[in-house]
């Protein structure tokens, strides 16, 4: 390691959800990452090994609680215990993607809203701060009382845009009402215009239908979103961009859950490139060529030395 | 009162914000309203004194927390300890309009989160339950732990709408970003299309232009938004929408703050009618004659008694 | 239903862990379970949908937190959000099997007390009452704050060997030394002397061996323990039993974890005959001619319609 | 400034209610107010800017709750909010006035102990620390669970009195039943006896007579009160005191409320002088020639320090 | 018992202070004690057995944290535990006498706030009301977050003074500054003027002199005091009355704790009958003939069947 | 003292349970003990005076909860909440023997978990961490949630007996089923085999036998337990192991409470020896000849440094 970290307080650690993006992050601030074994008993019981002494420190965890959901947050949930009773100072949680986070209402009778339910779990086991990254509605942070540290995904996909050489104008697209304001934001950076897919069903018993709110005509399309799960809503998009006079699609997202027939869909569908981040590991067979994968790693690292050293995190994004 | 609700330990009470209001859901359920004073004391701090026993009461107490909002904050958070001290047995907060609900989030560095805050402290204080009406998000219902019953002002607004004859095609328009989710809504339930007011600015020191995002030649606009303040947004979009060929123009919220100058600049303006409800009492110098008013007394003295009697409140808006 | 429980107010749920018993249990208390669909989105996360008004019900959630362990308790935890949410009177918590129970002290640095973390995630997601049965240590009753009730699968166990001829004196030899007072309890109840395997190592880098401390010579052994994993402990134990003496080997427990290599052992093993409860659901593959099943649907049943109608539980046990 | 204290992680921030004070204080300790902005929406919804990072810092915040004490207690309340979720690592609340403090206690049948519940709204929002002044009740101090730094704002009133040349022998008066412990105080440190008036009601349907329990006669009466409100009670003891041969009366209070007709009471009595602290901010009309406003800064501003660099407090009333 | 309670689920429960007072209140509202055993182990670790369910029942506490204070604190923080873990539905704690209420703020540096934390204590352990009679401060109220009802013995008192043939005109003498307006209360009910002990000391090293303010010549005084502990202050109080001129002397309070000396002191002192509640049991060698013990049993009593009946408790001091 | 700890943040204290082992820890620390009295007001009430400022300090506070544990554990409270409110920065009880420990489950229906009850009241109070030694049950580590480190009294109590020329092979010997696994920690660490005895009445209306599980014929039996109360069981056990062929008897035990009869019963028994530690304070007259005490204090001094270093605590155990 080329760069090391003078302050032996600053631990971090990884659990299992992306080990890669924590020995990146590791390697940003430079320290190594902390001894620590996660695995499973025969029955599946979680069995959790810290093998240094953490007494006195500030630990940061990186876990995003990506599938399997459950497993991961468990594991992040464990180890807070192990930490809480082990005396360390601080427990920083670094969850680049927060699981659950679309359960954020009721939207029906008798819901849960999971996305609560996690922040009181994570703040019961003990943890003492949240670092985290384009919560699915921003409204999350409100769900924690301890300090959380939310930062931004958009900056990193719109200069991937900006450097790559574009043919023709660029309209940024919305794939559903929800995420205007996600693209007004990438439109900004973009100095683009917007458009907005309007699927809805024009009469009972008739199928939905993909209207395009706004101009698109003769454009490069980028359509955002902040998470792609099965890829039907960003697919459809795209395929309707182009059916309405798009010169060609592009999509971006911070969170690729790519689930289900995420893959396939991406595959055989109009879009050009599809970027994403590694907030959430991508299992090989899922790195097909028309993903590009863009690091937060860089981000979160200096987020963290920004927390340690008591320096202001929104800095990072003026 | 024609009808008589049987049951003594239901009782309502009201606070200062919205008498009227109050005095109207207790008449819908059958109820007098409980004898309760909240005066100020020369130096303006608070004084409330409960003038009958509550003891083992299901007490609801209504209160919209609007201007000024710090005095009905407190007069509720001091209800709601003198009602706890004194032994209801549940304290349920029927707040129309949540006050601060729009610091949802933290938008810059070192926001607070006041509708957070606001959530913790009425359980703080010991209320056991919220009925309130269209939050500006619906995930503010995650900001509280204790059950919340989140009503809808949305099928009021449509209905009257429906009810009324319309000079040709309708197009619901969002007032901005945030908002295309609402404006869909009632899209639906008038089977009509929806398009967006897209402020931004072409290029640094040019002047913001108020584009429209969809199709509205020649169509009564109908603007649609949560919560209306000031009233320059909808003003400002009233306007672009006619000067962009509409025939014209009706606006709609659920919560009408209209603070400042909002009277002043919708008397001038080119809405022919603003449709609001009375979650938030308007003195008599703000009822302009472009102003309606529907209440929403039937639908919150329901849902208070399906709360009583242990019903479902959901199948209130099947 | 022959029986037919009468209070409407009492509602019984099942989770995904032992759909079975659920059923059993209803079917003892004279109920249909409640209606509720538990299932996975395509990214793993958890959907609950209740289907039925639960508004001021006393509710029982029947879920062991058998393996998938992580996903048995996520999925209880998100049933009581929602159940806390939509106003549930009670929320009360049935777990025949209370999973990570092992996880309950430090015995090594730095480790997690996941038994306790699991109890505290239980009382802030909104549960009001827990009731379990043979907790792998009675403290962990200690680890929650609110009522729980302890039920007891000795005496179903003992009664069934009481019933059973067996050839010989028996001996009750509990198979390690942490399980000593388990099996004096059956002891008592069968008039029957004990034994304990003290597994330990003579010499460094000798193997261990299975010392007998009592006299088995020439009797029917039975093992018992509340848990039965992996089966190593209790394979071993019944072939030194037969090594040294006894006429033939029993094995009974509470909780037939049973995972990885446990059948085989079972099989391959001394073991006679193992006896255990449906407190963890026996896939078919696991059911093989040696395992006898026995129900703690009975003993449940009865103790939901005691804690519902408020009698005395302990009176179960007289 | 000439001092300048060195510690940069000591910030001082001033809410609305006394900023003068505030201004001072900092003086006294040697640093900047830190920059921040506490505004109005236009529709009253608090607004608060932190300009400066106060990531990890020791934050000190200059409120008193006095009129419009809603006001400033909403201030208090999101300002400490802002503060815990921009990662402040102690948030002290200096309230030189604590309003509400005389709701301490239920004087009769389902009133509210508003007192209590400010402490457990600051305790909620995530206060750690509060330094105040001579609380109407002492035992308000135990209504928080959160360190309490109590100081004394008599001895600064004794101190004036002492070094003022009185025209003859001093007693020292309570205007009410419940002042006489703090007439002593200030008795003993002036050498002086003291009195108490006793108002009562001689018979039903007779007016009240304020009867003089003590030797007052040619002497110069001092009365005593920790808060002078609406000034009845103080006036009209004045007046009973010359009318039952005083010499002269001063008054003297910490915290000068001074509401409704206060002042003009004053200016009309027979009171000489009114000694008062600046706790509480008067605004330019109430400063009438016969009041005296001393500083508590100095006293304040050494107690922070003291707080600050971990020194006895309570040395200062040695 | 003539009368019975026809509530089976009100059940009163008497630990080890007060026994007497216990069956006496049980007497008053019909209902035999419950049954349940609070002894001693060996070594002094308090064990007791409820031997009744008490599942779903309102069950009422009676115990006066008397001395030995920390034996009857731990055996009814030992008590609620048990009855939370027994499934009460509510724990109504009944302290005829709140001891370390005098430790109720911090005079000086370091000092403990003990009232409040048996408050805290009592929550922790799961009481949810509490019923007190004449706390040493009324503040202590808000120590509390669950609902008190605070019962007065001054009425008691006065009632008793009244109905006595007293040989002259009486004046109500506080013993010292705090006490004041405890005296003005009583001399209400009895239509008496009052008179305070000035205890203090004229120069330093000089002896303190009882000095009284206001007028006591030729008449019956009453010195009332909510405790009496060591009797010092009461004796002295009395005997400066005599000495300066009173015709007779009583005294009166609410808890007579009489430690020490007090019973000698109380003896040889000019108090001609000391009148006091059974709010703290006397051991019989107390019961000196100056003493008159007057019973709250009845107070009790009525205050437990409104609280059960949910009436208004207040009534009962019109 | 010849050796002084040089950081002035680290304080000891200690309470009245066993101040010649806080002594004898703070010389091991090398620090004085804090200047603190804790006596008793006449009525019994605790009076604690801390002497010295302690704001922003480290604490340690030294107390058994050994009896008289009522007042041992009061005593402690009131300390914690002394401490909380001057500002201590930790409070870190030192419990070497931790009361109640053995009311750890609900045996019974509608007992208490007291030893739940009492970690419940510690962290309530303030206590930020907990140092003790030989839980009565491990699983009482996870009643808090709180860091607790728990040291270990066997290897101090094997190390006397490897020292100790013993006549013969050794056998460890459980007296009861639950101490099997402490018996076989010391075995380990003799390299000797264990036994049990094992209580149980053949018949019913028969007496009582002390069957012994395993072989000690001809050899010293060591009987090991964790606490020794009333020395029944181990007295009996003894004499049983004599009886059956032992060569000689030695006992041990971590607690020495030594409650009623047990000195006496020590005394005439065949016990040749009783090693105990000085984990409870033993009065002179229970020093009998027969009893040894090892000093745990070197094993506390050195986690307190540790602790207040931020080392290791687990590596003193390897």
């Amino acid at each position: 390691m080329s760069n090391q970290y003078l302050d032996p307080n600053l631990k971090v650690f990884s659990l299992n959800s992306n080990r890669d993006l924590a020995q990146e992050i590791a390697s940003v601030i430079g320290v190594e990452l902390g001894k620590c074994s996660v695995q499973r008993f025969s029955d599946g019981e979680i069995q959790i090994n810290i093998e240094e002494s953490i007494r006195g420190c500030d630990v940061y965890v990186i876990q995003s609680t990506s599938s399997p959901v459950n497993e991961h947050l468990m594991e992040l949930l464990i180890m807070i215990d192990a930490l809480k009773r082990a005396s360390a100072k601080t427990i920083n949680i670094v969850m680049p993607y927060y699981g659950y986070a679309r359960q954020d209402r009721k939207a029906r009778a008798r819901e849960p809203i999971t996305a609560k339910l996690a922040a009181n779990l994570l703040e019961t086991a003990g943890a003492t701060r949240v670092i985290t990254l384009d919560l699915h509605a921003p409204q999350i942070q409100g769900f924690f009382d301890i300090p959380i540290d939310h930062l931004m995904g958009v900056p990193i996909l719109s200069e991937y845009f900006k450097k790559k050489a574009m043919d023709g104008d660029v309209v940024i697209v919305s794939p559903d009402h929800g995420g205007v304001t996600r693209a007004r934001k990438m439109a900004e950076r973009l100095k683009a215009p917007i458009a907005i897919i309007d699927k809805r069903r024009p009469k009972p018993n008739v199928a939905e239908v993909m209207n395009i709110v706004g101009n698109i005509d003769g454009k490069v399309a980028i359509l955002i979103d902040d998470i792609i799960d099965t890829a039907g809503t960003i697919t459809l998009a795209a395929n309707a961009l182009m059916e309405n006079g798009a010169s060609e699609v592009y999509a971006c997202c911070t969170h690729p859950v790519l689930s289900g027939p995420a893959i396939e869909r991406i595959q055989n569908s109009n879009i050009k490139e599809l970027v994403v981040t590694n907030s959430i590991a991508l299992p090989e067979e899922k790195k097909i060529d028309k993903i590009v994968e863009l690091s937060v790693a860089p981000l979160i690292g200096e987020a963290i030395i920004r927390v340690h050293e008591e320096q202001s995190v929104s800095t990072l994004f003026d």
